[in-house]
């Protein structure tokens, strides 16, 4: 089992990674709780929360099951974790514990930042897209005009990653997360860019995937560590998601997945990395590698000035100028204020171009 | 003008107290802001938003007004503030101002906390009962089953106390404010505590006013600045809250004041300090007090019985245990867990006396 600390303002907790955890939850709590909320969804109740609910020996333990997928971000799911959480007795002394994916952990580690005005809670990400969302103490909801609009900056008291839950994966939901590893490797580490290009998600080993998520954490975990409150450099961690998510909110959340949407938003960095500082960068081999392992990657219907109306309207805006993570290199990213004519310019050219590479 | 300078996790802000200061704020904004929501309600809005608003010189100012009461701290005015956030174009370097009462203040300060996961706000007191809420990082809204359940630490970046917004105050928020500090005194100062018990609110000069406001501030400031997320001493401050809160979400909010629903839970509060720790508390020159400034004392008609239940649904209460704050003299509060059945022994008590005293 690997384990990285991460930093937080408020206190430093572990991230497990390793081979079925979530039969020994209970050793790995950090101390005694009065009682504990499970939160997860319908797919994962069904593989694994009889599992953990047996891993812990006490006798409070009392489960939710939410709707599975990105529409339960939002107020009333936020809202009815209250409810359960009131109705259910727990106090300051109890625990959450966030089973499943990024949409829960985001949904109900905001409900636990907010309950009782903050308790305890654990992210137990079920997916490898989550390994980016759990580590952080990011949480939000969506707001109907925007995504992760509504939540707080809180930590876990731990992340428990059981990666023998990885095998009940799609082949979607592994592209997912491989964007998200495919942009810790260009923001930070080169080595670990090549091992990934050379990467058959199609054939992925058990032991390979547990190594670059490791990796894919401590880079994240390094990040956040300096930076929690997104005030620099955690900034970097932003790379290709001006693009993705604005196409996110505008294709509805769930038509592509988000990362999906995210390799659409590094390509789109990288061309325009490649314009502004005239660098040389792999996008070839990247689009290359993207296209083999089933990403789609065709420019969805819609018009370059209606994303841009939307990239303006993202948190990380600031004064109405967009900001964009570019690539000076692998390893080297910048952070640049962009003016809207030039944005619409390079989505313009970028368009043209993922068509023409999808005829 | 007096500055108090309290201490949060975060950073240390301070609170100034003084004499139109509304006509200056852009003079205590701690930095420029990209822009700026005054959020407010229908009454404090027709004395004072314009005044705010034209001492911002800065062209971006926006505001929203919400209705006035308790029942505007809920989950759909919450999102109607980052509706209108959003839609105005705020953005992780604006500022939202809680220009208001306690309502306001905590509603808005919410909002704050998690709007893009946090941006800075400033506290506007315009009741004697905010300089309690406005000092310390409490925000919250309430649930349909209970006060103040969902919210966060999350402290302003100043707060600004005009006292020349207190003399639009009626009669019974004056009280409702005055119960806070009564609760100040006997936490911590028996000097504060003598000159309360011989003020006759009727006939209140701003300068005694403004004095005695200091004064519970400065105690609430020594307070949270040694535990701002209450693991301990900042318990002290519930001083005639349990039973308090408990009365005010059994009887609905609104139909008597906080004030005067925590009066009565600091009644209820001596007199089981004198049973448990056999000690003189002066009951009866409290009561007196209350009762010549119109405080009302009757017993409202709800059993004990049901008052125990509400009282163990609060926030403070850990492992189904209720918590009290007691005293063993003034300026000596103590904590201390009740079991259910004395709880109620002294509710049915306490009840037998109001009603005999009110007969």
């Amino acid at each position: 089992m690997n384990v990285t600390n991460v930093k937080a303002a408020t206190h430093t907790y572990p991230v497990y990674v390793g081979k079925n955890l979530r039969h020994w939850t209970a050793r790995y709590l950090p101390k005694t709780y009065s009682s504990i909320l499970i939160v997860t969804d319908e797919t994962v109740a069904c593989h694994y929360l009889e599992d953990v609910k047996a891993s812990l020996s006490q006798e409070t333990i009392f489960s939710h099951v939410i709707p599975a997928g990105e529409k339960s971000k939002n107020i009333d799911i936020f809202y009815q974790l209250h409810t359960k959480a009131i109705e259910i007795g727990l106090d300051r002394n109890s625990l959450m514990i966030a089973l499943g994916g990024g949409v829960v952990g985001d949904v109900a580690g905001f409900a636990a930042a907010t309950f009782m005005r903050g308790i305890d809670f654990i992210q137990m990400p079920t997916t490898i897209l989550a390994h980016d969302s759990s580590v952080g103490g990011k949480v939000a909801i969506n707001h109907e005009q925007g995504k992760n609009l509504i939540g707080n900056f809180y930590a876990p008291v731990a992340v428990m990653y059981d990666v023998s839950t990885l095998t009940t994966l799609t082949r979607r939901e592994i592209r997912s997360g491989y964007a998200e590893l495919l942009k810790e490797a260009l923001l930070a580490d080169s080595n670990m860019y090549q091992s990934l290009i050379r990467t058959d998600l199609s054939s992925l080993t058990s032991q390979k995937l547990t190594d670059q998520l490791t990796r894919g954490i401590d880079i994240k975990a390094e990040i956040v560590g300096a930076d929690e409150r997104e005030a620099n450099i955690r900034k970097y961690l932003n790379l290709g998601h001006t693009l993705g998510h604005a196409l996110e909110s505008m294709l509805g959340y769930g038509s592509r997945t988000h990362g999906e949407l995210v390799a659409i938003g590094i390509l789109f960095t990288i061309r325009v990395s490649e314009k502004i500082y005239a660098v040389d960068l792999p996008y070839e081999q990247i689009y290359t590698w993207l296209s083999d392992n089933g990403y789609p990657l065709q420019w969805p219907s819609i018009e370059p000035e209606d994303i841009l109306v939307k990239m303006k309207k993202d948190k990380k805006t600031i004064n109405s100028t967009i900001q964009m993570v570019l690539l000076q290199g692998i390893g080297h990213p910048v952070l640049l204020e962009l003016n809207d004519d030039d944005v619409l310019g390079y989505l313009q050219r970028f368009q043209q171009e993922l068509n023409y590479q999808n005829e």
